[in-house]
């Protein structure tokens, strides 16, 4: 592999083709500290063109590669296994906006664009890149289509899918696809570009793409709710769907733990209602400088929902540094229970009808798979996706007997799983709902599917990749 | 041959395997009158297990298969060639709505439902289901899926493969993939939901889909506008978006000489403005029960449009009656251009930029290369989609030589055609919006297309119809 580091120096430049531990450590492990791997080496591309070149060279020589954006993904879909055999090939170098046309309602990006540096770009110009997440400030836009990321604007907005009209990809082999179009409607064959987004890296390597924008949302309306329950929260939904029609924006769900984590560990944060809830609601309706009455809708959605027993209390935001505040609450839970200890994390999708229902129900399965469990559970109700992540028992020295409560979760962690997986398989949701398979999730979602499906999955990845170099293991588990 | 009738009578019934000459006129020639072929049977399967019974049949005898929907197709899509070896697979018995949720916001149908049908169903559970076309009562949502169909309601609620969420399909070996998920968020694989919308048959056969609703729209502004060109409507267009935001639902554009068309052949049409204009725009503001003001909101858009001198005059629909007519003025065009006699049908995309030099541009071109034909332009503006539709010359005895307009139409068809293609490429559009390829602009497409993105295209189609039974020849010319 001597020759193979030689020529993807020549390529990117010594300075590029990172081999030393210390230099390829940010590489080779995760968000969740779960998924660490090896690399045989990692090369930091600058363009297209050396993107393709690296790729060629890869496949000539039969070296897997594992592309990688911001490497803030949870699945092991963007790390190297662990044979030491896998090129990790960071896009993070490419970070040029190519182009921003706020006309035609259109960005065009390198892949390698910080998610919020495309929501800057976009900004300037007087338009919205929908697109928001937790990780936004480090995750990349490439990253972000290769999982076709969700986040708190998918009820509006919809999935990564829906905000791309075109895409350049280096294929398998080292040619360039150039798919860069900005067209709203083009009937003129396959569409290739949905095809690769969501394909996590398995199909090729996303080296830039055209991107919708959107008017510009100014104005906003936002709240923090008690709300009695799940069911509740779902009845609210509807309720705000029927009134703010597509004013509404943001319908996020967390309960008590998942505000407690936040409280405990996101300095200078407070609850903004008196009295603990069990589960709360961060509701928004967002509009363009024209729409006038966002307060008073949320406020008589609010009224109803009080008199209706959908809701308990609610803080509206009165400035825009009380809407950060409780924006603030909800976008700080995953660094939250990350410092709280070990976290297995859960997405999964559920009919929303299902939803109030499987959550009374997965409660004590858990609690019956590893006592003292504490399920943190937040997420899109307006989607029917929960992340539905469990956080280690708080650690007490009489019930762990020399073993502490992380120690506990990480070794109960495949059991919860697979029990998490059933129930939701069993109430016909899905187990990714936006963070896709990796390689730590490929093996049980094709479990869950038909032969039928892995076997068109399996010809799909055979058709544009028949060396199964890119991203092998990932999404599809091995043949 | 003889045995596959057979065995193809055993699985659908005696009455449902069309042979005859007169049986199958209906089903081998193409709305347009042009696209004429001949076909071994046309299959009429009443379910899913008899399509698949059907496909694999005919996959066993090795002949070749055409899905038809309600055969309303403008580009030899769903009729078979003049080779008279294909079988006509037709899904017009399977017309069964299997269920609505509007909680969840799906519904669930055979792919020969009739669009009119699923909207009507939707409707009764108190939500939309928005596509709309000018075919709505005879068009099937499988042909819609298979084609990724567009209508008039694009602006806002985008092509058909952004209101699926998924699909049933018999592959080309006759397997069936039960892909019927009601989920928004499911990100565990390649999403092949979004492979076969937009395929054209090619890849395999759709029998059933689940698709999205939406809020009731049951109020509506709207107004029959005269505009000064095309760059105006482009211009109006980003004002009304500006002040109506997610309420506008409709910016349809037609010239002077679509109207007058639909003046002289629809019964009951009347102009709606007192003077002629050359351009015209239909622009509709649509809420749910809530939304008040959209009136107010209309008139001030088009007092401020007269204003700017983007807009000459308005007719605002008064009633839901006024409003029909308005759009029937619309929704009139093409067949009022069928009855006046021969048409070339083109439906492209040009970025929304280039919309208005592009018809300026293209309106000499077509003249020179048939003097006194009659661009009968009109479509999606908001989409930057126009139907550059070419009617024959006026027949004059003087100027035709003993040859009508059709034949001199027909006669330079090709010519024009290319003429137009070649100045949609130049411009970076797209040479079909939402009517696909088919066989008639297969080879076209391709030869716009980079040989990376044909090869790609191939590649997924001898993954999934790797004996290239399913639709040969449509959307990808013969290898």
């Amino acid at each position: 592999m001597t020759d193979l580091l030689d020529r993807l120096r020549d390529v990117v430049g010594d300075d590029h083709v990172l081999t030393a531990a210390d230099d390829v450590a940010a590489y080779v492990v995760d968000w969740t500290g779960v998924h660490a791997g090896a690399a045989l080496a990692v090369v930091r591309p600058g363009s297209t063109d050396e993107v393709a070149a690296v790729v060629a060279a890869c496949h000539e020589a039969g070296a897997p590669v594992v592309p990688q954006g911001g490497n803030t993904g949870l699945v092991a879909g963007g790390v190297p296994d662990a044979s030491g055999s896998q090129v990790v090939l960071s896009l993070g170098r490419m970070r040029t906006v190519r182009d921003v046309d706020p006309v035609a309602g259109t960005i065009t990006v390198d892949a390698g664009v910080v998610l919020a540096d495309v929501q800057a770009a976009a900004e300037r110009a007087g338009r919205l890149f929908p697109m928001s997440l937790g990780s936004e400030g480090s995750c990349t836009i490439g990253g972000n289509l290769a999982t076709n990321a969700g986040g708190t604007a998918v009820l509006r907005y919809g999935m990564t899918r829906e905000l791309v009209l075109g895409l350049e990809v280096v294929l398998p082999d080292g040619r360039v696809w150039d798919g860069l179009r900005g067209l709203r409607k083009d009937n003129t064959g396959y569409d290739l570009t949905q095809l690769f987004v969501g394909s996590e890296g398995t199909l090729g390597v996303i080296t830039g793409a055209v991107l919708r924008l959107f008017p510009a949302t100014t104005r906003h309306a936002t709240a923090w709710v008690a709300v009695p329950g799940v069911a509740a929260a779902v009845a609210l939904l509807g309720l705000a769907q029927e009134r703010a029609g597509a004013h509404l924006s943001t319908f996020e769900i967390a309960n008590r733990q998942a505000l407690e984590l936040v409280l405990a560990h996101l300095p200078g944060a407070s609850d903004p209602l008196a009295e603990p809830s069990d589960w709360y609601v961060l509701v928004e309706l967002a509009g363009t400088a024209t729409d006038d009455g966002l307060d008073d809708s949320l406020e008589a959605i609010l009224g109803d929902a009080v008199e209706a027993d959908l809701a308990i209390d609610a803080a509206v935001a009165s400035s825009p540094a009380r809407r950060s505040a409780l924006w603030a609450l909800r976008e700080g839970i995953s660094e939250a229970q990350k410092v709280e200890g070990a976290t297995l994390k859960q997405d999964v999708t559920l009919p929303i009808a299902r939803l109030a229902d499987w959550v009374d129900e997965i409660g004590p399965r858990v609690a019956a798979a590893l006592p003292g469990v504490r399920p943190v559970t937040y997420g899109h109700v307006g989607d029917g996706n929960l992340h539905y992540n469990l956080s280690a028992p708080a650690s007490s020295p009489a019930s762990t007997e020399g073993r502490d409560g992380d120690a506990d979760l990480r070794a109960a962690a495949a059991h919860l799983s697979t029990a998490i997986y059933d129930s939701v398989a069993a109430a016909n949701g899905s187990i990714s709902a936006e963070h896709g398979l990796g390689r730590a999730k490929a093996a049980a979602a094709a479990s869950y599917k038909s032969e039928v499906e892995v076997d068109l999955m399996r010809a799909v990845k055979r058709a544009l990749d028949p060396d199964g170099l890119m991203n092998p293991g990932a999404l599809l588990p091995p043949p």
